[in-house]
């Protein structure tokens, strides 16, 4: 059977193998699973907007039909408004787009800038969907390695341009590392990638778990950013609305004019579900949003905790849904996390899985925000009892 | 600014084109708009299918959470065993994958076989979606003229083929024309995919509506059909569920574990809440499904009949939800389109909007199964009124 190459060399996405391995490796007896691998909430939306969506199915005939390419009008207003407000610039409703995730946004954003030849600059430990899409595409990659509190180095992004990148990627909060990327950093980013034409892709998934208070850049005040910017933003993780597939993208008109070509041939208009989901939790559950941001955080101060005691652990970053932690035996992180889960019954990923295959990492993804307080000491207790 | 040249040189979507053109057309005094541009169902879904997606808002968490990548098991089973009895094949659920609508599944079952370079054969006129993803990702494109019955020719594609070609696309009942390719065809045209070591795909979104009852062919009882039939659907029409994106992907194995990279990577999961209503569907909506075809199918006739007292019209196809009308004056499809708006408020599709930019046509697409009977009638009237 004759397969693309480019997608026959991509590597299969990594969520899968892991479910494969929980699959096939009994548990240590007397040891529940604490599964700490996937950044996604585990309960549905709250109660409000459950009724919410309930109602539009019943009262709302649009809810089926199709809607603009870009996303319905309320929206992409809605959104343009508030991050006007958050970010303390001027955001149109012709500059947003509502995209079928956020995954989908990055997808787009990188074809309106990329063809095959062209190539990405995109910081490692990465979040693997990114480097698979290049991949897959025949887009090149630039890697370049976060050091220092996981953060991407500028001097060493300048060194590494090449005429062929037409795009640097920045994730903050970020994933998989947890690290929160500051201003002047992001801002020198920019910079960088306006001087050689290129764009900068901004993905804030994560962003309202931001420990921060305040705008987390001020790009958006910058004049002229919609020449050089492309922000990404998913409504999954704050509203616990991952099986509807929402995000949104945030561009200049001239680039959303093209991204609407290929939103148009990939899925014609993003799903109604999720819009009307979004919509409502713009308007109506800021304070629950507080509130969840204040129980992530939390969660992230129990995960530390734990880690103290754990002599020669060093954790690298910790964030938004994520930790980024390195053991203090010299084992690879794959063994390192099939052993966890055989012998501890503890699922993290193997930092294998967010750098590139020639970069050797003895590191694990924890993805905190699934556990509460009790689950998070947990995790540290059997990190502790763990002997390699 | 710089943009990815084959996504620039991409043309802009019809449909949008053709929404601007009402935005700015003023309607006939006394004449409101008809409109038979877009194949989609004006109204929404049965009452029991929305009663059914609300309680799930309210009653099952899933239904707001990441599912399965290929879609969820259930919806998957269903498919398989009823595409096994209606086609009299052998489906297993391994062999089906759910998609964010059916151009999604266009686009991942090209991009399983082709990379940039690659070409795929397309017979037009053709469905704009599927020549612009062509363009924006690379693929060759080797255009087939379809002659007598809007159908392609056997030999003419043999005559095309190239070594590039890993890929031959048909759609039956057809998109735009109508047409219903017979059994012979579509084998004929499976052997040729065959003998290249091509795939062909067969995409068969407006099945449900066919003319003639039992399976509209045979190629899932030849053995080996899965390493070289790929067939696509769409829940949308059928279930009119065009705002929740729900498609589907029917191929080998194989081919089911690269679709599974490109679909975690571009939306990780497909949409909840149009997989329920699609199980629903299959499930419980036989009886509606049967009427709402017995409806369309009068539409058809109803629109027949009305193009049957104008002198010169030649209805090239009609069938599904569309018929290709070819009018008796020298004018392009272009010119005509716009006409029929200003002077008799009557919105069809430009024939040039569905065939290369280079071959002329004056076709039109009249998608009749957006009007009931009386407003086909009054299409029939202003058609007849229309003095270019």
């Amino acid at each position: 059977m004759r397969l693309n190459p480019d997608l026959a060399a991509t590597a299969a996405p990594p969520i899968m193998e892991v479910q494969r391995w929980v699959r096939e490796t009994p548990l240590a007896p007397g040891l529940p699973l604490i599964n700490l691998s996937q950044a996604a909430p585990a309960g549905p939306p709250p109660d409000s907007l459950r009724r919410h969506l309930a109602e539009a199915m019943m009262e709302d005939p649009a809810a089926h039909l199709y809607g603009p390419v870009l996303g319905n009008t309320a929206l992409r207003e809605a959104i343009a408004r508030r991050w006007s407000a958050d970010y303390g610039g001027e955001i149109a409703p012709g500059q947003v787009a509502v995209t079928a995730g956020c995954n989908q946004a990055f997808c787009v954003a990188v074809a309106t800038a990329c063809g095959p030849g062209d190539a990405v600059m995109l910081p490692y430990p990465w979040y693997f969907n990114h480097a698979m899409w290049l991949r897959m595409s025949g887009i090149g990659c630039v890697p370049l390695a976060c050091g220092e509190g996981m953060l991407p180095d500028i001097e060493a992004a300048r060194a590494a341009m090449t005429p062929a990148v037409r795009a640097i990627v920045l994730v903050t909060p970020n994933n998989p590392t947890g690290a929160e990327y500051p201003d002047a950093l992001v801002q020198a980013f920019y910079d960088l990638a306006a001087e050689a034409g290129a764009i900068l892709i901004v993905d804030e998934t994560y962003r309202d778990f931001h420990s921060e208070p305040g705008a987390p850049h001020g790009l958006f005040g910058r004049g002229g950013w919609e020449e050089t910017l492309v922000h990404l933003y998913s409504f999954s993780k704050v509203f616990r609305l991952t099986g509807h597939r929402t995000g949104a993208m945030i561009a200049g008109a001239a680039r959303l004019a093209e991204a609407e070509k290929f939103l148009d041939t990939m899925t014609i208009s993003p799903p109604q579900t999720g819009q009307i989901a979004a919509l409502f939790g713009l308007e109506r559950l800021a304070q629950w949003v507080a509130e969840e941001r204040d129980e992530v955080l939390s969660r992230r101060a129990a995960l530390l905790a734990a880690l103290d005691g754990l002599p020669g652990w060093t954790v690298h970053g910790a964030g938004a849904y994520f930790a980024w932690v390195e053991p203090p035996f010299d084992l690879p992180s794959g063994a390192t996390a099939r052993r966890l889960l055989a012998e501890q019954s503890l699922l993290v990923l193997p930092g294998a899985m967010f750098v590139p295959a020639d970069r050797p990492t003895r590191a694990l993804r924890v993805a905190f925000a699934n556990a509460d307080a009790e689950g998070l000491a947990e995790t540290g207790r059997r990190l502790a009892a763990f002997r390699p």
